[in-house]
């Protein structure tokens, strides 16, 4: 048996996740929905860390201001009174139907003026939660159909919009940082920032986007047939992985928002591998070290019951992988074949200290003298390395 | 009937397009394969611009040196006597064994100094050949299985490679660019830079990345769910299109390189009609304005014959979309139902020209007068303007 | 500009696309719902040919017998007065959360006895109505989690169920037939029949399958990867095209259900010509006469203009591939081309006529004396037979 | 650590998976190749059961009979020495260009002549080896282009193939069935058999079907995004699982074939279940007893020693999930939730012995005084069972 999580584990959970009626395209709710500060006991006796929230988990789309304040004080107090943090708040633009074709780049300009309007004000929420991440997905910024869209300007508008997000953010003060969550497509057949690589690039041209990073979410990147692994590295390296959503994917399909783990386990072993280890013998490469999120849903067969132990399966797939990570990667024989593999030498520049391009041209043994056949019959053990992961993870 | 191609289409092919024997992963090769200088002539005849080439595609990995030249100097006579231009050399790293775990981010280090070598001396070769585009398809960059690469060093690596590439082109006043090609699979389980996005991001960090931009595939963004000509929007907006594959895919599976349009055929009406006709409405906006390139193969079951005639499918199609595209744009229902639609109304700014976000604020008519349920109902009459392109496509 | 629909077109639309209030995973209705008999004038007008609907389309799940009876005798009268048949009633047994395990697999056998009682009911209705096929989409018959079912039982229960309905319809003496409808996945992970294959394979193991076969749906086939023309070939090989559902899909992801041919234009090409033209050069084949039926969804971003838009495009579409299918097929250059490519070849016996595997055996001409290598080296120019259809298509 | 394998675990591999010389569509060989008796030797000291092959394997297309003779006896001599047993042989009929367009649906009737006598020597081959398996994988048998093939004639042909074939095994009494391999794509475009479920629709309309089942591939059935084990048990049920190819995929994309468990890790868990534990609660429910082949590549970046540690991870990959699946399958915990999920249920009939579909229809239990909502009330805990799972997975 795995040991319990506790807080230092930082695990928290969306209150749309656990509070998930289960509706889906083709059926209705198979179970109640509590009121968003009910779950927060229950998740604190789990051994959670902390809850997150979008505006409309807590009060309504036209709440007035005085239900809004009233419902929000709720859900802080019973978020401090079970010891749980509000590490992250994030704002809905994508249920009521003035977004039906985005927030930001909405063909409508008034309507990207409502949306900028939502997502500011819900940033002052953010801040006053205490809360450290903006997440923005953006799942209705997209086409159904090509040639609904100005592309260029999608683009022009998106930037617009997340930098005067994030110099109102700057402005205030605030100790914030915006995380952008990709995804492919669902509920638009293709969406502008389908993956972690887009996102970045455009993260890269924006004027505030020192504060602007990314909450890549594990299924959403597999939908795209990415290795989700690769993709937060890539966003690692960038100094870009600001917050994380865990679930589990099982191929591409529409967005299953499973346990973490309960899809491409391996995928899983080695995200979480990263997440915990760090890039091997590299202790001063970038680590990430915010909350483990979890935005998943109960399935749908599932009650009240199955809403707990859903909730408690995720960290507990977590604790089980991190335990085997560290195993594998603590194991002689372990680094025995990592050497074997060369992922060390993977770290050292290809050019010297100091070395010039003129001095590579000039380093014989660099082209001319080198023996591409015997070089070429190097062999990497790549997969015995992996399958020593397997022993670690099943054995 | 549509017209003929002629040079100023800049319809260009890669020698190892037609000169492809039709070797497949279960199969021998079912043509002949002719030296490289013998498909000029008839290339010129169907209406080509120009030809590209990987080095080994004209002179084998382990050539002498008097075997190189004398064998490009016999292509480049051809294309010149058959008037054809070489805009763009690339370089093979996949082929030889060596390459086999890559070359810019092998786990060993001599052979990325070895691949680095090869690179530099195939840009002087791209230079010498008049190119002003070197790509670099890093299709053996990547990983078969997790664990096997450090993949913070992965990055590390790349930028490294690219940036001694694009800063000796630099230094030897080439008027060249480099051209990065994403794949997300194939050869490898995983390439590290698996779609335009990731290359657009690590392209942002680079010292030399002024000279670096994309050659992105249509088939390889479909291989990974995506849309291409959002990628290439994406690409166009950040500055970074240097150059273009066209070819076919049908669908998520093996790269399967067939006949532009010959795949997803509406997706590459909408291509060439961003490729021919730019950004609806907004004439100032980037265009790209380099060769329409084919990277296609001859399908298997075909012989010298269907070499000649898939060739010549390719810019048949091509131009069959273009003039339905330009039919399309010029048609005055067209323009009445983007009004509608409201495409032109993305382009213009969310804030207004010198409004700060406390104006926004300020601004009641943006929020607190705001009738979202209005807004929401607007009809964009989306479906509508996709189906008037098909009136204009097929009917 | 094609010609307006006409009844004897066969176009049927389904209430539940016309009649959908654009809800979606991530988002609440955009549109009202009218009564289901406000559909027909409008449909009748655009050149429909029927309707059809699930029991619940037209009466909620709970609906007294009275309420019942009424409204579906609104419909019918709606119907008729239109001039509209109803050649297809369907039963829903996926919205109640009693379904969420599935009707005829639910692992709670008082579910699958009442899912069988629902079931045998809607037969009634459906010959009541008279219509002549019953489609049975199972989407809720499947699992999420591996391990939730004993999926021998699974499908022995598929098959006890399925023949239940087949005789009761036989006693009855009703003139229906069943339509099975598979899909790989969502509204579950993983849906039991999730192809053409896998449906047809199960049908050959019924007691009275004879009048059950398959009502494939284009974007279902999709989702699996596979094409949906050789889909309904085999079918139709196997005597079991029974009904179609059209509709678009843009690649594997969640069920688009976009206008047919706004998806894979080729591929529907292909279709239409197949339903249309027949099996090339072999009259006698099997052909599919049944209603042409549209199941497909009007996007979210449209209101109730843009409802009857949808649902003129849809037809639309298919008179316009149509049309150019019947040129492709009556170009003397395709027959030529055709006769070049085989494709008459294929529908002669590989056997002479009486020839036995002895006889076979004992012609040297047939392996002995065979010259391989020259029969390898046919050219079949396949890629200017489909390059062909493409002039006719958009040329 | 697991136990060592041995032959009572009947792994078996095929030569073409350890000899595989690493050549791939983008890249020459890695490793030497050696001849096909030199891996026996080895393969039986890592514990194997016995070896597979194509003709093609052993001896050259266009070997004389006397090459032919000698080099399959060597053969033969080398698993009788080294105490393995042939229990599959199958016939190459996709690398000549003579099947470029397939063997037996060719559209060159000379050419389906040639293949089917090429199948038909080797059925002799495969009796003589004492297999009782011959698999039959039809890779070549698809379309890259819609258009090419008269589609009803495609599937005439396929079932006058496998009639033959079948028809000449009875005949000469040879005591072999034959084992379809079904694919979707790769190397064709589409390939016509490309499911488990295709395939067993076609089997149930031969005439001598009894002798043909199924040769499923796991990674065959993920690249058309479906689940392995829910396709082994449908051909289980149909009485049709002959044979098996254990592998490895990631995904939808090229065929990977990596090592068993080394693509979806916990799909392969659950097959493993399947195939020796059998279905739950069940136990006169059909079993596969034959032999656990695999095939699979060793990747490309592996040199010989990498060869044999990869051929020992699959059986060492097979032994831990066995090893798992059995301790799942033993915990009464695991006892308690399939109880709790109703899995046994499920083989419970849902019409009573002798009950008729009156005597249903009279029940006012099953319908009348049904009460949905309590019933659309039941908590399955399928995700707590599923985490029961991967608690003895990785726990």
């Amino acid at each position: 048996m795995v040991r319990r999580p506790e807080p230092s584990d930082k695990f928290t959970f969306g209150l749309w996740t656990v509070g998930w009626n289960a509706v889906d395209p083709f059926g209705v709710g198979t179970r109640p929905m509590l009121e968003p500060w009910e779950y927060t006991k229950k998740l604190a006796e789990l051994g959670a860390y902390g809850i997150t929230f979008h505006d409309n988990d807590v009060f309504p789309f036209d709440a007035t201001d005085a239900e809004r304040e009233e419902r929000v004080a709720k859900v802080k107090q019973a978020a401090d009174e079970s010891g749980l943090v509000i590490p992250m708040v994030t704002t809905n633009t994508f249920t009521h139907p003035v977004f039906k074709d985005g927030g930001l780049t909405n063909n409508d300009r008034s309507i990207r003026r409502f949306g900028l309007r939502k997502i500011l004000r819900n940033v002052d929420l953010a801040a006053q939660m205490g809360a450290h991440t903006f997440v923005m997905w953006g799942g209705r910024e997209g086409a159904d159909y090509d040639s609904s869209k100005n592309l260029n300007a999608v683009f022009e508008r998106y930037k617009e919009g997340l930098d005067t997000v994030a110099g109102y953010i700057k402005e205030q003060g605030y100790s914030l940082r915006i995380g952008l969550e990709p995804k492919p497509n669902e509920p638009r057949g293709d969406i502008f920032l389908p993956t972690v690589g887009h996102a970045l690039a455009l993260i890269a041209e924006l004027d505030n986007g020192d504060i602007v990073g990314l909450n890549p979410e594990v299924g959403h990147e597999q939908m795209a047939n990415l290795n989700f692994t690769h993709g937060i590295a890539q966003a690692l390296n960038a100094g870009k992985l600001f917050h994380i959503d865990l679930n589990g994917q099982s191929g591409i399909k529409y967005d299953q928002d499973k346990v973490f783990g309960h899809g491409d386990l391996s995928s899983a072993f080695f995200t979480v591998d990263l997440l915990e280890n760090g890039f091997p013998g590299q202790p001063d490469a970038p680590l990430y070290e915010g909350p483990r999120h979890f935005d998943y849903k109960p399935a749908r067969t599932e009650g009240m019951d199955g809403v707990w132990e859903t909730a408690a399966a995720n960290m507990e797939m977590y604790l089980m992988l991190k335990e085997k990570a560290e195993a594998f990667r603590a194991d002689p024989r372990t680094q025995e074949l990592m050497e074997q593999a060369g992922v060390a030498e993977l770290a050292q520049p290809t050019l010297a200290e100091g070395e010039t391009v003129a001095d590579l041209l000039a380093d014989a043994d660099s082209f001319e003298n080198f023996d591409a056949d015997a070089a070429g019959a190097r062999e990497y053990h790549y997969v015995e390395l992996y399958q020593q992961a397997m022993r670690h993870l099943i054995g």
